[in-house]
């Protein structure tokens, strides 16, 4: 096989059907079957959703596009309450790409799916000339089924309600940024790219209260946060000194002149629980290797928007990210 | 709202929730809730399938990449027996795509989804540098509810059965290849895009024990049958005569030093079906708008291979594509 990606890979046949086989269905296993479609156990409710992966570089500390691509979409599915199950994979991949750099990727695809506990039912391969594409994109879609009674909406935040993050936010957008910039910055930055599938069964297990969840990636805390508060019409009253933000991403951010609180996590989650379940469900994170850092950063209020109580004693509002501060980390 | 698209449309702020809103929304309707991932109604067994487009150029006489990418995926769900329901689409848009264009597709989406019956219940949308892909990729991921009792296999053809397709072949990609060089062809070319859902139905209605169907897009009707002939360990033997291809697909391949056979469908199916259910099938096919030119054109036979009977009287093995015929037809 040749050590490149050709346009012949992507014409679905001979050379299309020895890629698949040597790359993709020796890492990821074969599909149920050989057809348009794979035929899974389903639920009565279920969980979709899709996202394309565009990150530069491919790979960066902590992970890879593949990694990525398996950790962002499960956890989509999970932010619902679903039980993540089956992914759905489609490359787009660019003439001349090694294929040794693709197998590496696929092989962090297998190893997290395995983590997380989600199959591939499903791939397809599309192959475009040199120039047409930035070497590798990668789509992922999911389903995940929904427990009986299991009913989580961003739209039910009340007020007294408590906020909690699963850990310090800003590592994976700050590493992407400087693995690609460089900017000649040293220091331990590392993605928290991660599958939460399985804190979130702890979470829910010991607060089944919770009222939603959300994984701040694109936008970060503060834009998700605001997202939350508007679609349950109502505000948010946060303390900047209990967000946990580790010393090597706040060191970059500040030398890039980035915010932290809007820079993307591809490994924690935002709760919004009722105050009476805050310290069990807090405990629940904290009690569980990927939530170790976990903390409570604020709560639910009546009066609208999102307010930062800051380290200086001042009230900060904080807005939806307006332009591109990060292009290109997920 | 800019002409063209930004970087910060892709980023996950208030940029990107215009567009969501401004186009997707506008077209695609409201997702069912503002989530990472979608609730829907599920079912005991589900098919999914996923399918990324690079088709080049975007539109193309009889369709475009938006119209094309619902089809292309409904009818994947559709050839395995599944009634199609749900579909997830993401956009990897570059820099200065013209968002009048943008917004033409995602209209065409939202056509083609109603014609097929289906709902878009997720999306993504990442945008990236000008120069890194080739002004925009969709891709489409799908779930359809398998009725109780329909199990539809490649590896189920039998001797003695008879193959049948919906109609000529060899149209899309042709005329994709002739809209994107011109060659100086003129001619009727057109697409055969299309969603195949009502006209499955019908056929499995009439004859229910249709063993299995495909759609012939990459590699075309002689690709698909090589590789329903292997699943299921037999042969076929096809009738040159029987196999419909419009005049001007035959005088653009002829020109082109193409062979239809090979040739991408997006609007076609290719039924295996036991010989005595295979006038009711054809049947049912004709008397639908969508298969009104099917024919029969071959049967499944015990010594294994696919070979044309040629119009000359020859007899003509057919083997799995092996190069890049036709890059970027879907």
């Amino acid at each position: 096989m040749s050590d490149t990606i050709l346009l012949d890979h992507g014409e679905g046949g001979a050379a299309t059907a020895r890629l698949v086989r040597d790359v993709f269905v020796r890492h990821l296993g074969s599909p149920p079957q050989l057809e348009d479609a794979s035929v899974v156990d389903g639920g009565a409710r279920v969980a979709l959703t899709t996202d394309s992966f565009v990150v530069k570089p491919l790979q960066f500390p902590g992970g890879n596009i593949g990694k990525l691509a398996i950790a962002g979409t499960v956890n989509d599915l999970a932010m619902v309450g679903s039980q993540p199950r089956y992914l759905t994979a489609g490359f787009v991949l660019e003439e001349g790409l090694p294929i040794e750099l693709l197998d590496r990727i696929v092989a962090s695809m297998a190893a997290c799916a395995s983590e997380a506990g989600v199959r591939i039912v499903a791939g397809d391969t599309k192959v475009v000339g040199r120039g047409e594409a930035d070497q590798l994109f990668i789509n992922t879609s999911g389903l995940g089924i929904m427990p009986v009674g299991r009913y989580l909406s961003s739209a039910s935040c009340q007020p007294g309600d408590a906020i909690l993050v699963s850990g310090p936010i800003g590592d994976h957008g700050s590493a992407v940024l400087v693995a690609r910039e460089g900017f000649g910055i040293q220091g331990d930055l590392q993605s928290d790219c991660q599958p939460l599938t399985d804190l979130v069964e702890a979470l829910l297990v010991a607060a089944p209260g919770v009222r939603c969840m959300r994984d701040p990636t694109r936008g970060g805390l503060a834009t998700t946060l605001t997202e939350l508060a508007a679609a349950s019409g109502v505000g948010m009253r946060l303390t900047e000194t209990a967000i946990p933000i580790r010393r090597p991403v706040r060191a970059a951010c500040e030398l890039l002149g980035l915010d932290p609180l809007y820079v993307a996590c591809e490994g924690r989650l935002i709760a919004v629980v009722p105050s009476d379940q805050a310290d069990v469900a807090l405990h629940a994170l904290r009690g569980h290797r990927r939530g170790a850092q976990a903390a409570r950063i604020g709560q639910v209020v009546v009066e609208r928007g999102v307010v930062l109580h800051t380290v200086t004693g001042g009230n900060r509002p904080l807005v939806a990210l307006e332009g591109a501060q990060l292009p290109r980390i997920c």
